[in-house]
């Protein structure tokens, strides 16, 4: 295996971190690289915004849902899609600025394609990270909170420091279950590569406490209710449009 | 320069390949490792379908505007996503599955996570890799040809095999322009940025035989109207909520 693969496939999730700073030239560095990252047409529908101040880091630890690595970790990011620079760009040029779904979708992707890259860059320099899914939790109030002006959507947090814990690695579904040759598997093909799975995971879980629990299970209580009901909102009250 | 930070930093996408056919391994190899990028709550909301079947992949290079190295390329993917798995799951346990715009989002990002995970694994392999967001074009007919069933959402196509051209290295904004520290910046900063940049982009395209080219012009053209705006209908028709 190549370094870049040992590396990739050691990853998992970093929640508890040591009182260290992020070095700020990895950053640069970590930034700069992972620009590189493909993206649409070169639009780079993306930023990226550091938070230091340490009383907004301990408000977004509660506007994630109490995650306190968000104000301990080495260093707290916030991922924007990011479409300000070309609204900008087509105003100066006496142009219209055209949102709809698919340059919503330019904006997830690439913002998502770049902060996959800078996480490897941050973990091949030995920090750990974490990504805030909960930073949407409740997104306007963290919105107002980041200052974010029109047409920068914030779409997740990133935690990255110096790792004070050593998770075991999470099992992953079965390559057979993810890769498809031609054409996409029958519900019964489908199904029995998930109890494969499932009997995976059953054991990861049991050996953390959590015996009876699976992945199945973990999937069919998590969707059965609809979460984060303000995204739509907040997003086209910032200019988006998701028709 | 760690190995990792390098091939980040060298990457260029490829259109021209060579008539080599994938190793069946590395893409094994590949989506394996690419399959351990961080996905929330470990939904792994994507898929990768591989279509190998000539004339399939030639009606795609039509599909998506006439791209040859569709069909070209040592293999061609679709990165989709997967929402297919979460709800088979969630029937079966007898429960509703209720998805909206942040099951969509969940999916296109655990999607791109993964994808950019995967072409730095194809990458570290030796292989070029190229997105293909003209799949987009005509994505109702795309996903027809691919037989896609319900909940799993088409993003993007990808190309992957050995070069055969050696591009330059398209730069990207200056790092001022993408991280910003505590608040995003004013208009008068960003545009001084998106000044500087298109003087460098002004020149790589002169270079390359398009004089009086630039970042910020290609940008207000680009988005001065509405495209693919077939996206969330398909996407609808196909169990994805937008609201």
């Amino acid at each position: 295996m190549n370094p870049t693969l040992s590396l990739m496939s050691a990853h998992r999730t970093i929640r508890r971190f040591a009182d260290v700073p992020l070095d700020e030239g990895d950053v640069e560095r970590a930034v700069a690289a992972a620009q590189h990252a493909s993206t649409s047409s070169n639009i780079q529908a993306y930023s990226l915004l550091r938070v230091r101040d340490e009383a907004k880091r301990e408000e977004l630890v509660e506007l994630t849902g109490g995650q306190p690595q968000v104000a301990q970790a080495g260093g707290f990011f916030v991922v924007c899609g990011d479409q300000r620079r070309h609204a900008l760009v087509a105003g100066r040029a006496g142009r219209p600025y055209e949102p709809n779904l698919e340059t919503f979708l330019l904006a997830v992707v690439d913002a998502s394609l770049f902060a996959q890259n800078l996480v490897l860059a941050f973990e091949s320099f030995g920090y750990g990270i974490c990504f805030i899914g909960g930073l949407r939790n409740r997104l306007p109030e963290a919105d107002r909170l980041l200052a974010l002006p029109e047409h920068v959507l914030p779409l997740y947090g990133l935690c990255v420091g110096t790792g004070a814990e050593e998770p075991r690695r999470r099992p992953r579904l079965p390559l057979e279950a993810v890769l498809f040759d031609e054409r996409y598997p029958s519900d019964d093909e489908l199904l029995r590569q998930l109890d494969r799975y499932d009997a995976v995971m059953a054991d990861y879980y049991a050996e953390r406490g959590k015996p009876g629990y699976d992945w199945s299970g973990g999937i069919a209580r998590k969707f059965a209710r609809r979460n984060r009901e303000h995204l739509r909102g907040l997003y086209e009250s910032k200019g988006a449009r998701l028709e």
